[in-house]
């Protein structure tokens, strides 16, 4: 660890949230305390807390950085964001004050590819249908009758398939479905044991889209993402596909996504984001009789903390260590004078 | 085969359906004929042509078999029924004219186990909840927070579980669940590769129960499994656990299962059978607000007649040889002279 004066290590926890699985509780201190006996955890207990806490920290582990907060936080070198997204960070600023942006990752896929295979298998086996038509109608077979699908022997298309996308294709590939990933830069050889078949770059999404009875939408939300699902795009899926959103509202056209629905292309769409949040009450997709909306919780686990906190300790290891950093969004800053962990903690 | 004095083995099928996934097909036709030249098969178009080729057939391949059409069926020897379930099928008729019986069995796990997961995330997930909050309210977030569950390292629990548990169980193995499996004779020991990763029998269940965040009731109706799920039993599950029946109706108490849902027992039910079918409109399980109801479709497949042709085909090339038939759910009454197949049907 760099000089610093006999001033210990400060860490800045900005974790509160209203669901207790998303916050950082005393278990995780206990933790965190034990295994860097030597690091100072200062934890934000409300809003005017922060410029108070900032002043002094070096590391700060939160969900969202102000960008009016950098002029304070004169000791502030990485900002550890336990979110997978970095659409909400302020990436410009924080490389532009040399500080150092982390996110998360490894631990969104277990609970989005529940999330989706709930979505998939709903719509395959009429559960949807259901949830309206018991309270209303005698009996309803029929109608499940020409609209269901097996998952097993049909395929999958995920585009944006980094590794939410695997977890997604695992679950996918265990109830029997051919898988196929979409992404910027696929990989040249896969592993053996990898659950998609085949992979398509991003110039050939439309020839994966064809083969589709279900498609996952990961895409992030970047220049180039904006509106790629457009009228072409659905067009090119076949007659009684699926399609899930569950990684950004930008990066599908709304307006040609209700068209599709209309015309009766989709079986069924399962939404966990759409461009507003949350869309108003008479958006017509919502209102959509084909539409299953989730209000962004597709992400939700019991275990989120717990997991955001085991990344962030790994970090925390890499960065006493003067080791590269995981989940590194900004230009890597190099910490001087390194020395071993366990030595620089307890030195300090 | 024995001798029929040159008289071709008659096969009656009776496989009418309104759904074309349960319905004889041109296609099956061309397998049959294909594999079994020399057997004549006629497909019965109405009713009313029933007694008039039953009157010469040996065997029946056919969804249901009318007890009074014994006294006309004077050649029967076999009814072959595409079928899991058999309590809709004369046992006791057809062990009195001595003619056997077979179910089907093999093919009804794939969409079953597709089925329950749907039920099992879309309560996890919250994604019932939401098909009625997305037109009513503007957001729910809270409501998924504090009812959503981890479906990876929960606990599933299937009573009753023989072939179809097993592909429940593999299915909720791959999403990360111990499954517990209760029967009434649990195998003394599993195969390495079993997705059940503890065996409970019947006197047990309640032990088993304790342990489990979803339970599947995958029971048969018979005698001893009348009202299986009784108070007691509800009682035995843990504060928020998902029920779910994809068995019969007739092993559920419903009186103790509304009151169990009205003391807010369980996050969510899901029922594809109930003791009347359909249930009246005023049921109240049906307008339980965590009851989803689906129309006894948990078996539909697109290839669900493809699967059962395959298994008679199969059993058929056992009766032409002689060989003991698989599905047997009667006496076994020996075929006599028993000659290979294929020179049996040539001959013949």
């Amino acid at each position: 660890m760099r000089s610093r004066g006999g001033v210990r290590l400060r860490v800045a926890i900005d974790l509160r949230s209203e669901h207790d699985f998303w916050a950082f509780a005393s278990r995780h201190r206990v933790v965190l305390s034990a295994r860097f006996p030597a690091v100072s955890l200062v934890e934000i207990t409300d809003a005017d807390h922060v410029v108070k806490v900032l002043r002094a920290a070096e590391v700060y582990f939160g969900w969202r950085f102000a960008p009016d907060w950098f002029p304070v936080a004169r000791s502030l070198r990485w900002i550890a964001s336990p979110a997978a997204g970095i659409d909400h960070l302020p990436l410009r600023e924080a490389t532009e004050h040399g500080v150092m942006v982390t996110r998360s990752f490894g631990f969104h896929g277990t609970p989005m590819a529940e999330h989706v295979l709930g979505l998939v298998l709903g719509f395959a086996r009429g559960l949807f249908l259901g949830m309206t038509r018991q309270r209303t109608d005698l009996w309803w077979k029929p109608e499940v009758a020409s609209s269901f699908f097996d998952v097993s022997g049909s395929t999958m298309t995920i585009v944006g398939c980094g590794a939410v996308g695997h977890d997604v294709a695992r679950l996918a590939h265990a109830c029997g479905m051919t898988v196929l990933g979409v992404r910027q830069h696929p990989p040249v050889a896969d592993a053996e044991t990898s659950p998609i078949t085949g992979w398509f770059d991003v110039s050939r999404v439309e020839e994966a889209l064809a083969h589709a009875q279900v498609v996952v939408n990961l895409l992030p939300a970047t220049a180039e993402t904006t509106r790629f699902f457009d009228e072409q795009r659905f067009a090119a899926m076949p007659r009684g596909a699926v399609f899930i959103n569950v990684g950004r509202g930008s990066t599908v056209d709304e307006s040609a996504l209700l068209a599709a629905l209309e015309d009766g292309r989709f079986t069924g769409c399962g939404l966990d984001v759409m461009v507003c949040k949350p869309p108003p009450m008479d958006d017509p997709l919502r209102q959509h009789p084909r539409v299953v909306l989730t209000p962004k919780t597709s992400v939700f686990s019991h275990r989120y903390m717990d997991h955001a906190v085991e990344f962030f300790a790994d970090n925390l290891d890499r960065y006493l260590a003067g080791r590269p950093l995981r989940g590194l969004v900004t230009p890597l800053i190099s910490t001087a004078s390194p020395v071993p962990t366990g030595e620089g903690v307890s030195s300090a």
